[in-house]
């Protein structure tokens, strides 16, 4: 039932089990991209309004979140700033504003939130991250396998199950149309129907084409070369026809062979039939799916014209885009207990003993371990040690008036409930070294 | 020259070297608050506009960015949402919101960007990042010893040099209004004037507090007793006589005692004249400065009925607030120079050498390197080196038609410019061992 201190609708409350499931993730991104040599930008949560609108189509401008005017303005019900949209036209602003500052190429990564007034449902948020890693100004196919393999590599290393990355080429599909005898004015059209072919049954793209204009042997032909067993096969004998097609697929090979050796047989496929539906892209196109998982988990493609587009240089540029929401949400774990707040908790029996406790909590994380001393009002160490076990610590050390006269201090096992007396100078050597075993242990 | 492609205004652009800095930062303050049973909070940019307003006084609400309402709304010119201004409302909301599916006490810390509409300056920005962190649920001074402590350690971890807390109590500052005989319903304005002591010379304020109605000799007494060298020891004299005075001394000596040993001596120092300026305080307060820096960087606090106050359920609080933004710009390295990108650059002299290139940086990055293959147009090695240099690689793999009959790669040490040959297939394990013989080395 919502309630009026829900976070607001379509965005969500991180508390600390999911904040370090999903730090654990994107640090494990980081270091992956890292690695290739992208390196980190951040940009404003914030853009000018005239920055974001008309970059992203008149349904996408509907779905910015526009910030108003303020002081004498804010009655206008104007607006002049816009939250970020995506992380690629502030690519495209600091690729023009920081030009020579910035290393050619130029390789980042930005992996943050970003804001869409879409209707909420599974999986679609309002605040989202997105996670992307862009190359600019390289023309090399090198540069799109280093795209798709770091993008590769950080989905191996977050250990996303059973995935494969679909590959093709915008030249490909130029020349399938060609060879299939499409016209050009149609040729987006019959594309976006192609696009459908991982939703609708074959015959029904085939209906759908025909309304586009095409003859209905030319659209059963064409859907027929895409969907049978041995469609690369067909498509490739097709596509040496015509000299798009050809470069199409020399385009193709050369990434399937920089990719050997680097991502694991059968893990990247030629896939004539996927569209990639965003009409930007200019070369190879890839696309991310895991078995039994609708739809796409990202992917990305050379995009040689759209920096220019959207306010940037003239500069060719390729990348990929981890559907990060819905990836976490497969990752191992994503269902997992509480993990524990500390390591060491520490009892606080009389307040005037108080100090010492407080000097026993800081002897443990001296030690390196988590460590807290009770904080609560009761004196009462059942109620204590009951604390000391919700807050998930191994060990509880107890420190009452019989450990105060006698110069120790009670270390319980939270897990064995064993208790040894320690010397209170002591205390730090002894945890350290019970961390340690039990590290070793597991 | 503020340009077109600038972000907005009060707005910063983080380029690699930055972010890194910013994000090695809060890395340490993070382990430092997780070693104290902290754990993260990430709330919404952006909360319901009720949620936000009203809470931070007429002044602060000018402050908020409000969010245009969408679609058929827009046109309304009213806002529905607002960006986060602070990590305390939202805390507030999600202590209602979540009770008791969090730890009692909640140790939680928050460490993110808020958004105020002011006037930009120096150090002063319009999106900044609050690092906060918080005890709900506890009266015990030994949480507000725990909340101290862990700012002491983070400032500490942090290398920040030559820093001092001030330590003081509201019910310190309620004893000497009591002990001065300053009249209860002037008693915020005179705190209001004493609060300058830092900034204004004692006769300054003198006159502040006789405008404000206190007799002249008595204004030039409370001055005199806030102002002197043996200040604390006059303030704990007055503050003996008055019920009040005294339980702030116990207050403050109770800290003290807790802090000793676990704080380097002379390091939180009682500063009776130290007020911080936010009426909501109820107890124990704290303020850290630095040597040479005007200001506080950041402080902290009880504040027992603030959570309620703001919407969220009645707990007792304290907390503490650390000034990120000016903290970052203090510590060694802000001007350091651009770091390396990679550690291994890849040559492509020959596109048909390309895939070979490829598999030379995918070695480097197995065996735990950053490695990058040359991205550029260029066939001439000259240009590539050159590419290598600038990218502060420590090795450039050479790989032409000389090394592909030979089987070997050239590896060219960027520091030395040496070269030796090594076998294709062993490049992997030269580079391991000799990134080793550096690391040993350094």
């Amino acid at each position: 039932m919502p309630s009026q201190f829900d976070p607001p609708s379509g965005t969500r409350d991180f508390l600390a089990a999911e904040v370090e499931r999903r730090e654990r993730a994107f640090a494990v991104i980081r270091s992956v991209f890292a690695r290739y040599g992208f390196e980190p930008l951040q940009t404003p949560a914030f853009e000018r309004l005239d920055v974001l609108l008309g970059k992203y189509g008149e349904e996408g401008d509907k779905l910015v979140f526009k910030i108003l005017r303020r002081g004498e303005h804010e009655a206008s019900g104007e607006a002049d700033l816009a939250l970020r949209y995506d992380h690629t036209v502030p690519l495209a602003r600091v690729a023009a504003a920081y030009g020579s500052q910035l290393p050619t190429p130029y390789k980042r990564y930005a992996l943050g939130p970003v804001w869409r007034a879409d209707r909420p449902g599974k999986d679609r948020y309002r605040e989202f991250t997105q996670c992307d890693l862009d190359i600019l100004g390289s023309q090399s196919l090198l540069a799109d396998a280093e795209a798709l393999c770091a993008h590769h590599d950080a989905l191996a290393a977050l250990g996303l199950p059973d995935f494969t990355i679909l590959l093709n080429s915008r030249r490909v599909l130029a020349g399938l149309l060609e060879a299939f005898s499409v016209r050009p004015e149609i040729g987006a059209g019959v594309l976006a129907s192609l696009d459908k072919l991982d939703k609708l049954a074959p015959a029904e793209v085939v209906s759908e084409l025909a309304e586009r204009g095409l003859a209905a042997g030319q659209a059963g032909d064409l859907v027929e070369a895409l969907t049978e067993a041995d469609s690369a096969d067909r498509v490739r004998v097709a596509l040496s026809k015509t000299e798009e097609g050809t470069a199409g697929l020399d385009e193709v090979d050369t990434m399937l062979s920089l990719l050997s050796g680097q991502v694991p047989a059968g893990r990247v496929v030629f896939t004539p039939r996927m569209v990639r539906g965003l009409s930007y892209y200019t070369g190879p196109i890839w696309e991310v799916t895991a078995a039994g998982v609708a739809g796409s988990l990202g992917g990305g493609g050379r995009y040689d014209h759209l920096i220019e587009q959207l306010g940037g240089p003239d500069v060719p540029a390729t990348g990929s885009s981890i559907g990060i929401e819905r990836m976490i949400s497969l990752l191992p774990g994503a269902d997992g207990a509480t993990p524990a707040r500390l390591d060491v908790a520490v009892t606080a029996m009389r307040s005037d003993l108080g100090t010492r406790s407080f000097a026993l909590a800081g002897a443990a994380r001296s030690a390196g371990l988590r460590a807290s001393v009770y904080l609560g009002t009761s004196g009462k160490l059942g109620r204590q040690l009951k604390w000391a076990s919700d807050s998930g610590a191994r060990w509880c050390l107890i420190y009452g008036e019989q450990e105060h006269e006698a110069g120790t201090v009670t270390v319980r096992d939270m897990a064995s409930g064993e208790q040894v007396q320690v010397p209170a100078a002591e205390v730090g050597t002894y945890l350290a070294s019970a961390a340690r075993g039990v590290r070793a242990a597991t």
